[in-house]
């Protein structure tokens, strides 16, 4: 089974790659840009196990290990 | 509008922090883990603009920017 998992800054910390990034693409005259933030995939590829299992152990290892709950956020979805 | 674009290593690409990341999540013994690919996710806030024009320049800016061709893959979806 596999399972990303995707981290990104909470709405109130600065990104300063995902500033550097829109300025760049403003720079290059990709005018409708309004926005950039820029965050981390992780991609899991999970021996079987239950629904309740995953459902149990991705929110853990996301919280402990892939993510700082201080300042980012973290979302996941089973993917295959 | 809003726009996710992923970028992930090609499947042939060795990934070193996906490597270290297993490595850690072994070690605590989440031994359920059979391997974890790592790589960045942009969220890009658009101006209100069309369908075929997102459909046009997200490619672009995922290839000539937000990618490294070569050794990355991108996919992308609109969220908002």
């Amino acid at each position: 089974m596999k399972v990303r998992v995707l981290v990104s800054f909470k709405e109130s910390v600065l990104d300063p790659q995902g500033q550097a990034v829109k300025n760049a693409l403003l720079t290059l005259g990709y005018d409708f840009i309004e926005d950039v933030r820029q965050g981390k995939i992780f991609e899991l590829e999970l021996k079987d196990m239950s629904r309740e299992k995953i459902e149990e152990m991705i929110p853990e290892i996301s919280h402990k290990v892939l993510s700082n709950p201080i300042i980012e956020k973290f979302e996941w979805e089973v993917i295959d």
